[in-house]
């Protein structure tokens, strides 16, 4: 490496990061990137570690090992306090600092509970390996403590799970929470059974799926329901406590509710002191630049970018890797020129015989649309390793209804 | 059941107390089988998820599953706070009292730091899964915070590792974590070579692997040096703090020791107000039983039990698991017979290449020997869905010396 090669600092090693890196692999370009974490994260299946399917490192692999084989590139673990954006500096917790000629802001989002952050004591949403294995943990306890409990009102209460929000990740989660507390653990238990346990999906629009064309969020209401879960639609969580959810006016008693329904972006347009959202996303051009700022890129879930029908582009992991392969072609021919989004479709799965899919005008629902949505989960690892194992999970699941990763890690008690 | 059949309490469900659990599943008693985490072990893999080469959830299964199919068996999860030897009663954590008829004390050990509690924190053991993942954290936070240490010092300090103890356990972590920071990491990282990392193995005795015969512990010793371990015998740790290791005379710089050294009984002893010897191993006679106490069995790491040379029998899971059938067959036959163990040899393994077997005349060590370990752990992984996949990861490990599960959790900083 020269002294007068550009310097690409990149912070955020999501879908969108990762893959401007992958880009600029070969390009005359000295590339950092910085994440606060060592692993980049699949989290599509998030869900699936958090309902005790998946182990974390079939659906994580270390940022260094993805990256190993790019010889322009240096990745940091390391946490961003600020940017200094006169300078060109990004300065780093561990009070190292690093200077750049452009900068690409890839850092994601983390839940919003609508600034009622006291809620997410008591319904954790999931956006990290963390985050999933505190979920699993709760889940997994709570169908313990149901096992010795005595009194019926509190085991009812141990057996209700509550999901907030009704888009892919919530209909996925009670999917699968259904099967785990429905089926696949009633074997197990002495003093449960699959009639004892209740999953009550919370949305607050009129449908689930909103992203999905009408006819699918009534397929998928179906298939959820069949299931045995309840669907509340129009539902506004108005109190939530460690031990009910209250939905309008009902109080439903529960231990266990899990957070699907809202999300804010990562302080990025802080650092930067720009224009944001409400969602805190940075509100960047069709260059994918924030105004005034030539050497700078948002993209993914930390930008707000507009989409042909003038909204903003939905935060889902095709829109993040686009971005970041477009931000790396316009470093490379010091370019400008509009993103523009080329939508391969939307899937939702729901337990473990049914998605929906939309691509265009190919709409499909029911097992032929779970069993695509497989395959296309299994073949976009790639670059972990884990396919063959998450195959052979998956396949393992499917055939037996266990729940082969279901630890509780930590103490009792 | 029935309310005249005879209760058998087990305490503890590691390989002893599993064992008689299967033992007892066809006899007319009812079985509580109690434990303070929801998953059996497989200890002597778990240096394999703390040098990242597995996942928890491929060495751990629910005890739940594993006994789902015994229909005279409850599982509770809870933590034992006494036992009332009186009223024959064991008091849990959660206010439950469980009477029983026959009692298995099945509890395990936990590391012992000889009186210096003050250690446990900069040099923790492995014993649980939890303890696993923290050191995992541990050693890959070291090789992160070196890559960008640029004070000479300091970057030796990360980059060295001590293990203390030279038994199985500590000899398996040292060769695994040679092999973790001075090959398969070093493709991944800019700034550390395979030469600037140091393991150092410390043994309180005269020879590795005190078990086996003096020449197995000589090529032992070999076969690890050969990975680049330095093996210090005859060391005494005589101070131990966050930066820096003691040994005799000779401080060594390290941000990441590691404890092998020694065990301790969990509390059955007290529980019991029996007599217990210097490792707080309850003192049994030959039919398991402590002295005074006809309804009681101690088996496993918790016992003190003499073999055929007067020693006590060592804290294996194959005497675990004999003594708790033979507990089993003295439980349904009402009979008291004295416990013979059947020694079928010990096994250690080093690196990826080698190991050493002691089975009675026949002795093997390098490649031979860890071929047959490989073959022999995941053959006794029977019981787990996880023998294919803990195979696949090996097999993908040693071909490519890739470690898979090389996850950070938790926040850093």
């Amino acid at each position: 490496m020269t002294a007068s090669r550009p310097k690409v600092v990149i912070i955020g090693a999501g879908f969108g990061g990762l893959a401007a890196a992958q880009a600029l692999r070969k390009a005359p370009v000295d590339v950092t990137l910085i994440d606060k974490r060592n692993h980049h994260l699949f989290q599509p299946l998030l869900y699936q570690v958090a309902t005790a399917a998946l182990s974390p490192a079939d659906i994580a692999a270390p940022i260094r090992a993805i990256l190993a084989g790019n010889r322009n590139t240096r990745v940091l673990l390391d946490r961003v306090e600020g940017v200094d954006t006169a300078r060109k500096e990004v300065r780093l917790a561990s009070g190292a600092v690093t200077s750049y000629d452009w900068l690409i802001l890839a850092t994601g989002a983390r839940h919003s509970y609508f600034g009622r952050d006291d809620w997410a004591e008591h319904a954790p949403g999931i956006k990290t390996i963390d985050d999933a294995t505190a979920v699993r943990r709760k889940v997994l306890l709570a169908l313990e403590r149901a096992e010795t409990e005595t009194n019926l009102e509190r085991r009812k209460a141990l057996l209700t799970f509550v999901v907030i929000g009704g888009g892919p990740t919530g209909v996925e989660m009670a999917g699968a929470i259904a099967e785990l507390a429905r089926k696949s653990v009633s074997r197990d238990f002495r003093s449960i059974t699959p009639q004892c346990s209740r999953v009550i999906l919370i949305e607050g629009g009129e449908r689930l799926l909103a992203a999905f064309p009408p006819d699918l969020s009534a397929e998928a209401k179906t298939a959820i329901e069949k299931l045995g879960v309840e669907v509340r639609l129009d539902g506004r969580v108005t109190a939530l406590g460690p031990d009910h959810v209250r939905v309008g006016d009902e109080i439903i008693a529960t231990h266990t509710a899990i957070w699907a329904a809202g999300v804010q972006a990562s302080p990025a347009a802080q650092w930067l002191g720009a224009e944001c959202d409400a969602a805190g996303r940075v509100i960047v051009g069709a260059n994918l630049r924030p105004p005034g700022h030539d050497d700078i890129f948002v993209i993914g879930d930390t930008a707000s970018c507009a989409g042909p029908d003038g909204r903003p582009l939905p935060g889902v992991a095709p829109v993040a890797k686009q971005q970041g392969r477009h931000v790396a072609a316009m470093i490379m021919d010091r370019s400008a020129r509009p993103f523009r989004y080329r939508d391969y479709g939307n899937l939702a799965t729901i337990g473990r015989r049914a998605a929906v899919i939309h691509f265009g005008r190919l709409r499909l629902s029911g097992f032929p649309a779970w069993a695509l949505w497989c395959v296309a989960h299994i073949w976009f690892l790639v670059g972990f390793r884990s396919r063959i194992i998450v195959g052979l999970n998956w396949l393992w699941n499917y055939l037996t209804f266990a729940r082969s990763a279901r630890l509780i890690t930590g103490e009792i008690a």
